[in-house]
This record gives C-alpha cells, sequence and structure tokens, in this order.
C-alpha cells in the first residue's frame, strides 16, 4: 500500500516504521523530527527489538505526498483545526482514511469534510513515546482496534487489519466504532488526566489506595455514560474495569501522553477526551461529576488559563 | 487575662500580638520564630495599620508557660498528636481551652483530655501568613466566631468576645459550634485543597468558569451533609455559597493555609479538613463525590505517598 502518516508523532512514528519494514511504501509528513529523519532516517527501540530504517520519505508539506490508499492520521486532537486541510492532499477516490487520534469527534471533522464512507477509526493501547528527534522508544502494546465510521464490519477493515498483522501491529476489524471509542476512553479519562495534573506516572497513582479508589469511580461513571449511548452491545463494567486495572498495573511506571504534553509545555487534548464526552454524557442525562471535575482541574491549570 | 498560644503560626501570632497590645500577659509557645521574636520582638503588618511589639514572652517549652486563663490553641491539626501534651501544662481549674484550629475532631482530642466545659472552638476568616521570622503579614480579616464545646450560648463565651472585640478582633459568641465548624468547611474543602493542588491562588481559580463551577459543587455537597448533621438551623445554602465566592473574590490573589503549607514542604491538614468531613458525611448516608477526588488528589501528591 501507499501510506501517508499524518500526524507523525509517537504513535505516527512506530506504526508507519512497522509498516515500511513490511514493504509498504510510507510517507511521513514531519515537524520536529525532519531534519533527523532526513538525515539519518528513523530508529525504533523495542522489547521486540530495536531497528532502523535508513531510507524514510519524509516532507514538512502533505501536498508533497501527494494520493495514497491510506491515509494514517496520528494527529494531537489539539491541532485538529488543521485536520481537514492536511489531509486532503492525500485524498483520492480510492483512498481509505483511518485515525488512530485520542477521544471524540475526530471521526466528525473527517467525514464531513470527505464523506463518512471514507474514514476509519481506531484504537491503539500502545506505550510509546519519542526520544531524541529521529527516535522512538516502543515500550509495550496491547492490540489495535479498527472500525467503520458508519458502522458495520466491512471486507476493507478485515483487509487493514490483517495488513497491520503481517506489520507485526497486532489489530482487529471491530463492528463497532463508537464502542471502541468508549472502552479507550475508560482508560484515557482517569490516566491522562491524572498523571497530567498531578504530574505522578500510573504506578505511582495506583499505589494510592485513594488515588485508586478515585481512578475505579471514574471508569464507572465512564462506562455508565458509554452505556446510554447507542452501542452495539454495552461495556461489560466490573469486568472491563478490572482488566484495565490490571493492564495498567503491568505498565510500571508509565507516562501517558497527555502527562508528557504538559511536561513538554503543549496543549492537552482536553476537547477530545473530556469536553466531547462530558456533552455525549450529559445528552444521555448521565453525569460524569469526578470526570467534570478533572476537566476542570485541567482547564484552570492550563497555561492559558493563567 | 493570662493567656497561653499553643502554636504559633500566622493566625496564633496574629492575634497573641493584637491581645497583648490591648493589656493582656500574652505567652507564646514557639517553634521557628523562637530566635528571632526573643532577640527583637514580634512585628505585624496590617491595612489596619503595622505594629511592633518589643517585649514578647517566648517559650519553647509549654511547661514553662504554666497555668492560664486562656489556652488559644492555634496549632496546625496535622500536628494533633502533640495537642494534648503540649496544652496540659497551661491548664488549672479555671482554664478555658479555645482551639482556633482548622477542620473536625480538635475539639473532642481536647474534650477527652481535659473534659468538654473546658472547651471552646472557634473559626476565623483571616487572611495572614508568615513573613521573615518575627514578622507577620496580616492582609483581610472577617469575623472570629466561637462557641462552647457542649452548646449553647455562654457567659464565658461571651465575655472571651467582648475582650477580643476590644483588643481588635471582630468577635461573635454563636450558639453552635458544629455548625461554624461546617460554615468554615463550606470555604475550606474547596479553597484549601485546590489551590494546595493547583499551586494558583484563589482569584486564578475563580477566574476560570470550569473551576468556579466545580468550587460551587463542592460547597453544594459539603452544605448537603452539613445540613444532616445536627445542626440547631441549617446552612442557607444558596446564600451562603453566593457570599462565600463574593468574599473570596474581594481576597485577591490569595494562598490559603494548605497552599503555603504545600509550597514550603509541610504536611497537609488532610485528615481535619477532608478525612473526618467524609467520614461524618458518609455517616449520614450524604457522600461528598467531589470533595472525596479531591482528597484523593491531595494524599496522592503528598510526598510521603510517593
Amino acid at each position: 500500500m501507499r501510506i501517508g502518516v499524518i500526524g507523525s508523532g509517537a504513535l505516527g512514528l512506530y506504526y508507519g516504521a512497522l509498516l515500511q519494514r513490511d514493504g509498504h511504501d510510507v510517507h511521513f509528513l514531519l515537524r520536529r523530527d525532519y531534519q533527523a529523519i532526513r538525515q539519518t532516517g528513523l530508529t525504533v527501540t523495542s522489547p521486540r527489538g530495536d531497528f532502523h530504517l535508513a531510507g524514510v520519505n519524509g516532507y514538512q508539506n502533505s501536498a508533497q505526498i501527494g494520493p495514497v490508499d491510506l491515509a494514517l492520521v496520528g494527529l494531537k486532537a489539539y491541532a485538529n483545526s488543521h485536520l481537514v486541510d492536511l489531509t486532503r492532499p492525500l485524498v483520492a477516490p480510492g483512498t481509505s482514511i483511518l485515525t488512530l487520534q485520542n477521544g471524540l469527534g475526530n471521526e466528525d471533522l473527517l467525514a464531513a469534510a470527505f464523506g463518512s464512507e471514507k474514514i476509519l477509526g481506531g484504537t491503539a493501547f500502545l506505550c510509546c513515546n519519542r526520544g531524541q528527534p529521529g527516535t522512538v522508544h516502543h515500550l509495550d502494546q496491547g492490540a489495535m482496534r479498527i472500525a467503520e465510521c458508519v458502522g458495520g464490519l466491512s471486507a476493507r477493515a478485515e483487509q487493514l487489519a490483517e495488513s497491520f498483522r503481517r506489520a507485526g501491529i497486532p489489530c482487529e476489524a471491530c463492528v463497532d466504532l463508537n464502542k471502541i471509542r468508549w472502552e479507550k476512553l475508560v482508560w484515557n479519562i482517569p490516566f491522562n488526566g491524572l498523571c497530567a495534573l498531578t504530574g505522578l506516572a500510573t504506578d505511582r497513582l495506583l499505589a494510592c489506595p485513594e488515588a485508586r479508589k478515585m481512578i475505579t469511580e471514574m471508569m464507572q461513571e465512564v462506562v455508565a455514560a458509554a452505556n446510554r449511548q447507542p452501542l452495539t452491545t454495552p461495556i461489560a463494567g466490573d469486568a472491563f474495569i478490572a482488566r484495565m486495572l490490571h493492564l495498567t498495573s503491568g505498565m510500571g511506571p508509565y507516562r501517558p501522553s497527555m502527562m508528557v504534553d504538559r511536561l513538554q509545555g503543549s496543549p492537552l487534548e482536553l476537547e477530545a477526551i473530556y469536553g466531547v464526552p462530558l456533552q455525549r454524557a450529559a445528552a444521555v442525562a448521565t453525569p460524569m461529576p469526578r470526570v467534570a471535575m478533572l476537566h476542570a482541574l485541567l482547564a484552570a491549570t492550563e497555561p492559558q488559563a493563567l
């Protein structure tokens, strides 16, 4: 496949590197890592084996990439005002657009611009941070899950998932995008925000009994709001929460992406991870008071609020 | 009156200085400020007029103070394991003990040791911070309110309030200690913890619409729990909350005592301001979820938790 990666943070660089290593024709829209990758290529460190790609197609302008079979979107949601313009040059009649961005609302922007039948969404339980320019540190991963924006299980989604698996990316095609998005939020809403707010990695929070209880209660709020949305099947609350907590314990001192954003002085993905989910919860009369409080604390401590 | 001040932080030093200036025989148990006050006395800066006391009775051991008419307790509640031992040498048959400490549970400790009929409690809306050793900066104040631990309006409480007013401390004797404690918590619970957690002064929090909403909701939780306690009359929720917010707006960029404690690396008064109130709310089946969440965030970020 000819693949364009829009938003080459840790996630975009890592998945793009695996796909290129498997023989796909990958083109990266780069910002921070442009000079380094043009000069020395892209290095991935991983417990599954380090590797280096010497020849990497990097660009500073997505018009230079041109039409692709698959546009892989990993842009930070706080940059969504640029999302459509950055993606447009990659889109031709046969193009699929897969957004792996966090939170809710990203597909809607893409669907409004390019038509919902072009769009897939996905979630990735990926522990991955950027290192020096040109280097990505892959720490751990769970499965990627992808689904059609229009719903239902498609041959296209199955084929994409198969291509990803061949490239070393565990991936499952799913029937309900809304459900996988909300399931991801059950993790993202407590851990991203609490780690960003407190400066504590996931293991420190889980080691504090009061914080662990609070995390569990926030997860219960998210599950309750999710299960009032039009999902194909409900999220299995307690079992799913127990699995998320167990999975997180195994991640050690992990710094979620929002904590990394705050530590490096970047904006936070507040609207996609908190604002839109809170609106959708309110729309079904299932308030999430603890989530709203975390949102308020994060908003109050954003630099532009000070 | 012969007065002993136990816990000479900003509050103890300020009230003690006013009482000494008015002619009372005041004796301070000192720690941080001992050397400075022995050498150069005590300085108060205040919009109501600065003043300096040259001869101040300061001690490092409360046995040197001996029996007093009034023991004024301003000890940080996190040091309550020493409260009874520090107070005991001051107590004689005619002694009154007035604790102005924050939160709930302080009177119970004193009553168990010395008998509840000796004990009064009080709250002070006082904006006051310590400066260099030997200096207290008084910024603003509302009324002190005091009441008998055993309940009811006593001649003793009225006389004490009158002495305080003569010394320049606005003070009102009240009938219901439990009510004035809970009313103070309506302010202390949101502002002390949120400012300590975020590092933002009160004006910054109130300027953020999400944070202002969260503060209002936390105040509503505290009022609801308070009004299930055995109060003589309920707290007038919305009107009282509106008054607290208005009063706080007038305080400018105020740093509550818990924020000061955290900035200087001291422990926080978590048990008195959060732990005990949460237990009493739970005991009347009126949970305070936002308050519990703030408690958890503060507990998780305490140094000993890290």
